[in-house]
């Protein structure tokens, strides 16, 4: 049985009284969602000590954080750090995006140290370990496919990408269309590689079916993946893009009809006018399920910075509809990230999350600016540090530069603006 | 003759011409904005060796950085390199808003080694030479302030702010309307102090005839103070801050009647979804007179990461419509910055005003991420890390973790999906 199973009978299960009390929402109203599909909930049944989180409309917008090795790069410690340092800095869920070294072991070990929910992209493992034993990616076939995910999922994953929206047709539409940067998704390009060599459909839009019928067995929540999703500005809502997005609109249906939880993955690089319509698209094409942007970056051109791109994105889109923020580090065009790095992103995301929250009404994110406000007028040094996002950078640069005045700060020093006007206002 | 008088006599002047020939725009056109009070050109006629920016419609739009000593910290040095930083990073004017050590001195070597406009907020000079030699600041004279706002001037400042818009009246409103946090202009809150003491009318607004006639001779641009601006959400768009909005806009007229260029500063701290209500209304209330925003915070509790929470809100307020961003530093509202915290403060605001500019289909902003995306599909990474607005740090990254095979990164290693498809789609 699945959550959403469950919630279609009208039961309130554990995970969603646990979440309801946690963000003070109705439980019976967040199980409505649910059973509406527009609220999920990556809970495997095997990722043991999970504190479940939801994602969907009336929650707060949740932030995840992408860590993981790469080919050029194996540091098992170093990606167990970027888990910590993710969940500490308040990353609500994490994928394990590793594409070098020994996968299983790097998963299992991040599955078991994580209470937060873990996503991964299976395509990679296959593809990975078909080049490595068969000297290409062509020699993968549907069968080895499939039994990755099916090992992935038994590890606990809680949600995976899969890239099921991509079709011959959809390459057709992207070849007539033109683009600048063609496919900038990894598991895309590892598809459409396939897909043209052997002139045959996606085997996961082909057998959809069979991924479904272990979604249900494990209840794992399909991130459908936007494997056409822009590059650059320069093709962002492109008609690649738009029928992409369509087709997984009808696998959602699919999903729900079988009990399958499923969010749909969107962009990517998207200028600032553009992200309310995307937001609204998706919501209207895809029936309200959850929707999960990377970013988006408003401009191509922040390398090095480009969390603080995806800062301005995340908060535009999660304002005008977006329930989850996927996180960008200031390494991302140009390395894979460090752990500060890793930490860097979520933070600039969960000022994105938040600030949308508060833009949305959420009455917890309201109730913490309003505290902040009081701990300001107070001049409440201590408390203001503990109201903030990230309280370790906060005390760091109070402790650099300490003031001669105890309750003020080098900015102003004696000439303290809410210190003076405080005197006279109130005495 | 000032700017706004020679664009009302149909004279271009050199730096109409300048301005137009860099940011690409018909100098006929920049010339009868400037006639409007649309656009103003803050150059100062004692300022040697100024490179003229525009700021307002049709231009791009630009960034301010503050730099100054405080009374718990005052070093020359610093501030010298805090310049430097600034316009290195792309700030296209910058603030001394310094309140510590000889202040004629360090004035006087900022505008000395700066090439882009130089802005200051008198009162601060004003208000502590009084405090040093009288005790306090109620001692302070008008003929003291408009001393003082003189020797600025003739020392070649290209902008001052002036909270000319805080009245008697206006802190009645305040009073009434109540506040989660009173007033966190300092400016304003030295004119709260010497109002309320000696219940007497704000000397900036009674006398606005002496301080126009001040600005006329040295064609400065009025930066009209925002006395009132919320310092927490909570206060946001209130009646206080509106009444003093409307005071200014009637103050500009009367600017532009004298022919004094003049710009309206607004807040502040301001939710994500009133930004746009606050450019829209500063554009009404005001006669479309540039708008020059400090930030805008989108929420109050990402302390050591406010030039995160600036970028959002600049980029929405940008995109809104307003003309000039003032930077916000990771160390605001807990310490004065370092050269660090400067370089990321005006890298961050630059970002938010480029993203802005693209939404405002500014083309010269567009053309740059075209670029981008052209280079990134070329694997060419000379050409990416010029492209970036912040090229030393690109190339850190990109030096710091070399990849194993020269024309990918570290992040997908031999996996990178755009070599992938590259080879597929471009043979």
């Amino acid at each position: 049985m699945t959550q959403l199973r469950m919630a279609k009978d009208g039961v309130l299960t554990p995970e969603v009284n646990y979440i309801a009390e946690k963000e003070k929402v109705d439980p019976s109203h967040l199980g409505e969602m649910v059973a509406k599909g527009r609220v999920v909930i990556p809970a495997n049944k095997n990722h043991k000590d999970l504190e479940p989180c939801g994602i969907g409309e009336g929650l707060l917008i949740k932030v995840n954080s992408n860590i993981g090795t790469s080919s050029d790069h194996i540091d098992l410690e170093e990606e167990m750090a970027k888990l910590e340092a993710s969940i500490e800095a308040g990353a609500d869920t994490v994928m394990d995006l590793s594409t070098g070294g020994d996968l299983d072991l790097i998963r299992r070990k991040i599955i078991g140290a994580s209470k937060v929910p873990i996503g991964t992209v299976p395509i990679y493992q296959a593809v990975i370990e078909t080049v490595a034993d068969s000297g290409g990616l062509i020699h993968l076939t549907a069968d080895r496919l499939f039994e990755t995910i099916e090992r992935q999922l038994s590890d606990g994953v809680d949600f995976i990408t899969v890239h099921c929206g991509l079709t011959l047709k959809g390459l057709e539409v992207l070849k007539t269309q033109g683009r600048d940067l063609d496919i900038v998704s990894r598991g895309g390009a590892f598809l459409t590689t396939w897909m043209l060599y052997h002139e045959r459909e996606n085997p996961l839009f082909e057998y959809y079916d069979r991924l479904l019928s272990l979604a249900k067995s494990y209840d794992v929540v399909l991130s459908l993946g936007d494997s056409l999703r822009p590059g650059c500005l320069a093709d962002s809502t492109d008609r690649a893009q738009i029928h992409e997005l369509m087709t997984l609109g009808s696998l959602t249906k699919l999903a729900w009809e079988e009990d399958v939880q499923a969010m749909i993955e969107g962009p990517g690089h998207i200028p600032l006018h553009e992200i309310e319509t995307n937001i609204k698209l998706e919501k209207s094409l895809c029936n309200n399920a959850p929707f999960y942007v990377l970013g988006p970056l408003v401009t191509d051109i922040a390398a090095g910075h480009d969390h603080i791109a995806c800062a301005i994105g995340g908060a535009v889109a999660g304002w005008a509809g977006a329930d989850f923020l996927c996180y960008v580090t200031p390494s991302e065009h140009l390395s894979l990230p460090s752990v500060d790095d890793v930490r860097q992103g979520v933070i600039a995301t969960k000022i994105a999350a938040h600030a949308a929250d508060i833009a949305r009404g959420n009455k917890l994110a309201l109730g913490l600016d309003k505290e902040m406000g009081m701990a300001r007028k107070n001049l409440d040094w201590e408390k203001q540090i503990n109201l903030a996002l990230d309280q370790t950078k906060a005390r760091e640069y109070r402790k650099n530069r300490p003031p001669a005045e105890e309750d003020v700060c080098t900015m102003c020093g004696k000439f303290c603006a809410i210190k003076q006007v405080k005197e006279y206002f109130h005495g």
